[in-house]
């Protein structure tokens, strides 16, 4: 019980009640207990996931591991409302088949990380689709106009006199109608979604079942280490990307960042292994780059195998500190001109500099290096034909094959 | 068309727009026009209607006497949802049997004013009851927080820190969707209607009609001449209730009172012969009490026909001024002990002083007289039997027979 606390525990923002969900475990692992039911709701919209969405779907694993049910829910019934204001004309209405080849989507992404034995995928279309105007009357008399305007961002936009459409105080009662009809025991959410999850909480009360336990996780901090990671900051790592992209990102980030991660991320290293890490780190025993290619193993073999990802890191191992076989590296054909490019040219062509001012900056800097060596010669032409590894600065790095464009 | 809007301005609070509505009737009046679309709403739950309800009833008469159809709209979306919150016990939820028991209760009444050819009675549940939650949600969108939030009542409940249940934002959206599902040109209510009747110009116009001109009528004062009239002040006048009372009550009521009534009851007297009259009275050529037997008369009819008002006026006649038949008088039978009453305890028992002490005191005033001759004897004993007319004051008596309780 203790282990399963502590695992449920580890990076949550806030458990609330920590004595129910206690409780609740407690009874589920009795004679005669059931597996918990842990919801989490996703946009229907189907995102490429990144490293940041899986902060949820790594705790919905951990409470499989434990035993229990994950519930994938998937929030069609206002996907297919769009923006009833009009004015978003980006949130266009989803039709059921965008909804079931978007849940074809995240279903290819997610079973990365979940165990699909133990998930149910349901959409709240199922019940909200029957539900009539009178039965969203009467769940809309389930709150008041003075609690929801509590609500952070509606709290803001209110004062700010920006306008709140009304629907938009419906679809939190909605996200707590989906707990009663899916007998929620435990509700997951980003931090941002505190206020919706305890929604559920007063719905279910209210239909007499027991309020739902509501676990928040805060959002994972992008390559940065300041800010969210989002895509539309493109601090990202996706979990589609190659599993050498994988390592050579995560080989990027800071220490700091790292340990946050490994919290948020890893399976592998238990929390209190973590703090040897760290202590060893700390003393200069331990470089913390050999704690990153850790960390970056486990989340290339999650989304691409163990195979490949020993091969990535072999092949940064290969690039960055001159050992093994830089054929680990995977070969990227960049397309030139039948007379070949300049050196600096080419690094842009093969996305290794934002651009060729940068490309010969870094050339003067000697950061420049092919199959090793230092280039220093700017007028260098490179012809189709010609293989190797280009490498600018110390981590970053592509084994290239030029062909004619 | 300059009598067209002079009567359907006639005792109107506001009227929104008056271009619209000259626009709209010429169109109607024109060639090829239509008879206009008059609404007015109602509670589903049925009361006993008295004079102060009859304001709107006279106002779509006027409109169906100008040719158009008056569309009495019952709300029993609403009725059959109830009061979602369950605070307020008093308000079940409407089946549909009671709604149309209710309905069968209204036709009953408002018919006495109605011209039943020109009227559509329409249920709201019509249209609402095939909605879905969906649709509720696209209505929802249509409105903000804050612009409701500006509804003269949520303003002053939200001020107070009083709970706003988040249906009830939603019930001004039904109200006005109703006009769109009617194709409604115009909608009457009472002037704290106002907001609510303005919902549907907003939702026309989104839904691609030409918005409703919007009509307020101000609520009636009751028989005390500054409260509104309502059942639970006791100031009304039912329209149920005997001709009689109908006069007795009518010919109580101040003068400036009876002006005001004329202007929102009477359809025999024309605006301009009132301000002839108003000026009669003021220059003492006219005794207002005549003015007030025109009036009760004509409201007597209404409600009971011609010759039952006729009746009424005469009995009144006979009991106040002593002119013509007693008889006329309804003869109203008293139940009494075997041995009789003392004549406090039967003016207490006839319903014409409240308490016995009261009637003493009118006693003891020379206010109290049986078939126009002054009662001065507390001790004189009325028997079963005995058949008179019992007076208190000038303008309180009843018409009675003792029989042996």
């Amino acid at each position: 019980m203790q282990d399963a606390l502590e695992l449920i525990g580890r990076g949550a923002d806030e458990i609330l009640k920590r004595d129910e969900l206690e409780a609740r475990l407690s009874a589920s692992m009795s004679d005669g207990g059931r597996p918990l039911r842990i919801k989490a709701g996703f946009d229907p919209t189907a995102p490429d996931l990144h490293l940041g969405h899986t902060v949820l779907l790594n705790k919905l694993r951990q409470f499989q591991d434990l035993g229990h049910t994950a519930i994938f829910l998937i929030g069609d019934f206002t996907g297919m409302i769009g923006d009833p204001t009009g004015k978003n004309v980006t949130r266009k209405p989803l039709t059921r088949e965008d909804v079931l080849a978007n849940a074809q989507t995240y279903a290819e992404q997610v079973f990365k990380v979940l165990d699909r034995e133990r998930t149910e995928v349901r959409f709240n279309s199922e019940w909200f689709g029957q539900m009539s105007a009178a039965d969203m009357v009467r769940l809309a008399a389930q709150h008041t106009v003075a609690r929801m305007l509590e609500r952070d961002d509606f709290a803001k936009r209110y004062a700010a006199q920006q306008p709140i459409a009304i629907h938009e105080f419906l679809y939190p009662l909605v996200q707590g109608y989906d707990s009663v009809a899916l007998e929620a025991d435990v509700e997951l959410g980003g931090t941002d979604q505190k206020f919706n999850l305890l929604m559920g909480r007063g719905l279910q009360e209210h239909f007499g079942q027991k309020p739902q336990i509501v676990l928040t996780m805060p959002l994972l901090e992008g390559l940065d280490g300041v800010q969210k990671m989002s895509k539309s900051l493109g601090n990202y790592i996706g979990i589609a990307e190659p599993a050498i992209d994988i390592v050579t990102k995560t080989l990027k980030i800071g220490d700091d960042l790292m340990w946050r991660w490994i919290e948020l991320l890893s399976f592998d290293i238990p929390m209190a292994e973590a703090a040897t890490l760290r202590r060893d780190v700390a003393g200069g025993a331990l470089n913390p780059r050999d704690v990153k290619l850790r960390l970056a193993r486990e989340l290339a073999a999650r989304f691409h195998g163990v195979a490949a990802a020993e091969q990535a890191v072999a092949g940064w191992n290969a690039a960055v500190r001159g050992e093994g076989d830089l054929a680990n590296l995977p070969l990227q054909d960049v397309p030139v001109p039948a007379d070949g490019l300049r050196i600096a040219a080419l690094l842009t062509a093969a996305g290794l500099t934002p651009s060729n001012s940068e490309a010969n900056r870094k050339l003067k800097e000697r950061a420049v290096r092919v199959d090793g060596a230092v280039v220093e010669d700017a007028a260098r032409v490179f012809a189709p034909g010609f293989e190797g590894v280009l490498a600018v600065g110390k981590r970053t790095f592509a084994r290239v094959r030029l062909v004619v464009a």
